[in-house]
């Protein structure tokens, strides 16, 4: 049994909360919120405290707060030499005040406190300051479900750059689908299974073996037919610009 | 039932026959490939034929050849005045012989010969030069169990310019997160469930509302670190611009 301590109760947290209530082989010591507002609905099942200073033993304390926050609260935590970990994914280890064993627990997912997840569906990328307690993380991923990965700084930091790739910039690219779709009164919708293809080709094709259009076929006609179409500046310069990476990944003439 | 005659053997004609083959209320009178040997391997459950002046009669006529093949070839058919369609999203209806009727059944979807797909998810936009065949059309995507959207040129030409936004470009950053995972030795793997969550989420949120990460938050600490540890300069461009256009499309300074 791995007993947790969750500080914080914005996105992460209320998520890793229910994941950590509904796995068998932890218990949730106390749950922190400088804001007792938040947490208040889970108060018969939890026990709650908006006070820094009360903070109960625990095999492991998680800081899910704000990345900006995350040095601070560490600061004021009223003990020292504990296991003390934080769920971001580019803020250093560094950053906990070095009073503690200090860790990372980082969910490579994209939370929303309304939208429901399958947790167990949530890599898990494991940094720890001293290799003892490498395990303790281990397990709780274990108990949670989820796969974890041991990486270190630099490895985390080009996963979290990625992400926003990945996540963030791709939603962009919905978005802008969205408006030029809008654009010709079109439903979105149609779209929707073609994005959710594209998303799960790469489980059996690699992003290179999987491009297809008309960057990769070279067709410069149907480009600069695109191009002529686009009525927004920035689409055009995106439409130029990821053509030009997609022919420069496949060797084409630019 | 509707009697088909499909003309093509690459991506889109091997999953349609196979779609046709499995629902009810089709039969597949012929299939014409200009390449008997991609198609032979169907000879004992259809009609196969290289001879373009062979073909029999049939309700609809599917010709699912290259885009610059398309306007060749339906002038090469050896008949007139019966219902012709072709399957891209960027051939203009007008591109078949005027001694046909004219019309498009456009599968808005990514086909792979290799990959399996289910048929009944694929989005069919139809376009047709009279109205009396508008029928048939919907009802040939019906007996694939297919839904289908009635589009104007216009539209269809959207559809296909968003389609190159969420599969060909988004296909790219899945590439770029690729080479930025691999430059550290991580597991690109690790990025999957996060591209699958991307995907999803937008079911129950625009791609406006379903915006999170640096760029809408605003945060231009993360975002410099991000463009200082980004190797390559088309990455960066990528990063900058996709950044900046996210800040547009939430008002915030650029
Ligand atoms: N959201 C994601 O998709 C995601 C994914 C992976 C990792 N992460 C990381 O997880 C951590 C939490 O992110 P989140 O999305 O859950 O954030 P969030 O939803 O914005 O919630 C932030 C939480 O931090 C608290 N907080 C902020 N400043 C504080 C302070 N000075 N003292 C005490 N509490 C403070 C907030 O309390 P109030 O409500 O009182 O303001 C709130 O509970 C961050 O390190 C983030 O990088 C996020
Ligand atoms: N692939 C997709 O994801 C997708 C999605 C929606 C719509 N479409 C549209 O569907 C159509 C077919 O695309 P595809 O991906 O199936 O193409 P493909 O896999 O490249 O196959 C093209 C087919 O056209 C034949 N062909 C080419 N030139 C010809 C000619 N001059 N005479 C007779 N046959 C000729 C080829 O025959 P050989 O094998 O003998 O060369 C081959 O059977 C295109 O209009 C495309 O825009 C494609």
């Amino acid at each position: 049994m791995i007993s947790v301590t969750l500080i914080g109760a914005g996105n992460v947290a209320t998520h890793l909360y229910k994941a950590l209530k509904r796995a068998k082989d932890t218990t949730v010591i106390q749950w922190y919120s400088r804001n007792m507002s938040s947490i208040s609905s889970f108060k018969n099942e939890v026990e709650i405290t908006n006070d820094i200073n009360s903070l109960k033993t625990a095999d492991v304390y998680i800081i899910a707060v704000s990345d900006s926050a995350i040095s601070t609260l560490s600061s004021q935590l009223p003990f020292s030499n504990e296991l003390v970990v934080h769920t971001s994914g580019s803020v250093s280890l560094h950053d906990l005040d070095k009073k503690h064993h200090r860790g990372v627990f980082y969910p490579l997912q994209t939370f929303t406190k309304g939208a429901d997840l399958n947790f167990t569906e949530v890599p898990i990328c494991i940094e720890v300051e001293n290799k003892v307690h490498l395990q303790t993380l281990k397990n709780l991923s274990e108990a949670l479900g989820c796969k974890h990965y041991r990486v270190n700084s630099d490895q985390r930091a080009a996963l979290h750059l990625a992400a926003v790739f990945v996540n963030n910039f791709t939603n962009q690219l919905y978005r802008v689908a969205h408006e030029i779709t809008e654009s010709k009164s079109v439903d979105f919708n149609i779209l929707k299974p073609l994005i959710k293809e594209t998303a799960s080709k790469i489980d059996t094709l690699s992003p290179y073996m999987a491009q297809t259009g008309p960057a990769v076929r070279n067709d410069n006609k149907t480009i600069k037919k695109h191009l002529k179409s686009l009525d927004k500046d920035i689409h055009k310069q995106i439409y130029e610009l990821l053509t030009k990476s997609i022919k420069l990944t496949h060797g084409k003439k630019l």
